[in-house]
């Protein structure tokens, strides 16, 4: 089963907002067993969106639209399609009502008279409800193709398609259970990873694939399992034990890089873990500019065992703030186990935490030196009974090294935590 | 003039990827006086290539492709290009001997086998030299329109584009001379600017148009003229002096608000403001748990005027490490004018600063009360002589507050040492 995405908006075409929208609907289609065989952007002309939904519907039977929905007049999105599918707009009474409760919910009061037209839908068109903004979706039929009409702002998409567009896509085209299972792994790449895997890869039955996802840092690991047989009671149930099964083999070949599963982020299970021990954690921070008490702290709830970090850009920092010698700077340098262990030591008690991360290195694009070079990036985690050290070295991107070193050293805190 | 953007390869199609290219693409163009009529993503299949290339000739004279053109044997863009411009592979050796050279020169010694594909040109195309990768760009023409194929790296797309690409473009698409001039703006919203540039806008020639261009927290603003006469000799510089002299008219019109111009980011203002003052900075961040030190640190050599900073997310991180009165923080609570304030100025004296920026709030989910609801932020800024405090309250998403909150504390910032 196949689908294909259409875009409508001038603000796309002239580049002023990145479609974000199209990658997330691609992904929750495919985790659904629709395939999306192509995409397409047009703007906001009545011509251009007649010729694509008619190209769009040419290539696929189901057609995605996003955008061109707000109450402003140059939104002809919903007319051109009423125009194509013969359906003459009528007020639907329900839907103003939901508008108006949903201004009252969020406290704007009455609707103004623009947001009427919001409730002007088409008559043949089954209304999906928006519970989260104005702008109904639309979904229409014509010889057996769909064509549904979705707001470009992305959460009000995303409530869409997740609470309304992807059962009745699954009811109507997806015949067999589809079952995912996520590992979330850290610290090596995509193809040192496939190696380690190779023999799993290959013993997978016919109807399971194992996919590769890696961002930056970190590669997420995605089993796939579409139901072989005709379909039957309890077809899913056995299909997701099959997955569940599969997922545990694979955990158990590489313990060492999966830091956890489905939508796990790194930093909520270094919380997780800290919250689970009872410990406090702290940052002392040189290169990273506070970058990882940033990651941390980006999840509700961290001021639970975050009490705080220092970012310790200069030397006067380091010495005043965390302890490290003097004579430490002046011998080995900022960036270097001896300053870097020293950093974490003093962070322990500056912070008066039980575990810390301290980071130390040259984040470029200048500050290089031949046995420094720019990506060099030492680490230490310490609590009260040890203090590991580790070297990495980059690349040049700055912004880059930044990231990446927030990851390795989140990964660092986890491993230390856990004693793997 | 207009152009048609392909994307070509099943990465973007499964979401594996987000398109980034094609935005950055489309203002480029539109920089150059081309405007882009439709954007469309095929998946690596010659016949999906193939339509889709016939249909974005259909839609415009210039169509500029993306993808598919790694060395791997799933990149087929090059032979379906070459089978439907009729138009052999042939080996180019000033090419082989480029791809040689920039081997040599990342230390990656003598090029695999593989990467002798990549000098295998179409005879008919003009060959674009990609000096930052081994994927030649290259330019068909058939019947009056372009086809231009570019590698899908973004760096290499932005090199080929910058460096080759545009100026044949204009060159033979674009006959009169196009100048930009941007201003950048913090601290007020789209229709409020444009409330007070109404008279500005309305006074300016046919030829001249502003357009707004909002990121979250910031605004810019962007003045496009076309030259409207003939082409005459010196038509640009005029063009260019023109444009100058409105700019200078904007700016004196919102002076509040502008920050700085063409690419400057508030961060690198702040920064370079500093240097010249010759000033010391640090912050004291709670609710933005370090981000505000993480973009200050995002620039190059901002180790000379920023020493660090200290994260308090805790309530002991406050009284222990910025001197913070228990008193203050039991009676006024930790999110207050009187925390804030003792923050900044104890931020001075931990950090040996000149200036210091204190930040703490509510960046929610949780945490709201009702005289302090989520989204409830405190920003002080401080120097020998004076401290100002303020209060904002923003939104109800953690990220976006986190983000807003930079913007707006670093704008604190700069107008606190511009005195304004």
């Amino acid at each position: 089963m196949t689908a294909h995405l259409l875009t409508i908006g001038d603000e796309i075409l002239i580049g002023q907002i990145t479609d974000t929208n199209s990658a997330w609907m691609s992904r929750q289609l495919n985790l659904n067993g629709i395939v999306v065989k192509g995409k397409s952007s047009v703007g906001d002309t009545r011509q251009a969106i007649i010729d694509g939904v008619e190209l769009a519907m040419a290539n696929a039977p189901i057609v995605l639209i996003t955008g061109g929905l707000g109450p402003t007049k140059d939104d002809i999105t919903k007319t051109t399609l009423c125009e194509m599918f013969d359906s003459p707009l009528v007020f639907h009474q329900e839907v103003y009502d939901r508008i108006d409760g949903y201004f009252k919910k969020i406290g704007r009061g009455t609707p103004p008279e623009s947001i009427r037209h919001q409730a002007m839908l088409p008559d043949k068109a089954l209304i999906l409800p928006n519970k989260v903004g104005t702008a109904s979706g639309m979904w229409f039929e014509r010889e057996g193709k769909v064509v549904v009409s979705l707001p470009g702002v992305p959460f009000e998409m995303e409530y869409l398609m997740t609470h309304e567009v992807l059962p009745l896509l699954k009811a109507k085209f997806v015949a067999r259970p589809i079952v995912h299972r996520t590992l979330q792994t850290a610290g090596e790449g995509e193809s040192n990873i496939a190696k380690r895997l190779e023999a799993f890869e290959e013993a997978l039955p016919a109807h399971i694939k194992l996919a590769y996802l890696p961002t930056l840092g970190q590669v997420r690991l995605r089993l796939t399992g579409v139901w072989p047989g005709d379909l039957t009671e309890g077809a899913e149930a056995r299909l997701q034990e099959e997955l569940d099964a599969l997922k545990v083999q694979l955990w158990a070949l590489i313990p060492d890089l999966v830091y956890g599963e489905e939508n796990d982020s790194l930093q909520e299970i270094v919380g997780q873990i800290l919250r689970r021990q009872g410990k406090q954690f702290g940052t002392a921070e040189s290169c990273t500019g506070g970058y990882v008490a940033h990651m941390i702290t980006l999840v509700p709830g961290s001021s639970d065992y975050f009490p705080g970090s220092v970012v310790s850009y200069s030397y006067e920092m380091k010495t005043k703030l965390l302890g490290v010698k003097p004579e430490t700077l002046e011998h080995f340098g900022a960036v270097s186990e001896e300053t870097v262990r020293e950093m974490a030591e003093g962070a322990r008690k500056t912070l008066g935490v039980d575990v810390s991360l301290a980071i130390s290195g040259i984040a470029g694009p200048g500050g290089g030196t031949p046995d420094k070079p720019v990506g060099t990036v030492w680490m230490a985690v310490s609590d009260a009974n040890r203090t590991i050290a580790t070297k990495i070295i980059f690349g040049r991107d700055r912004s880059k090294n930044i990231q990446l070193t927030g990851v390795y050293a989140l990964n660092m805190v986890r491993k230390f935590l856990l004693e793997v």
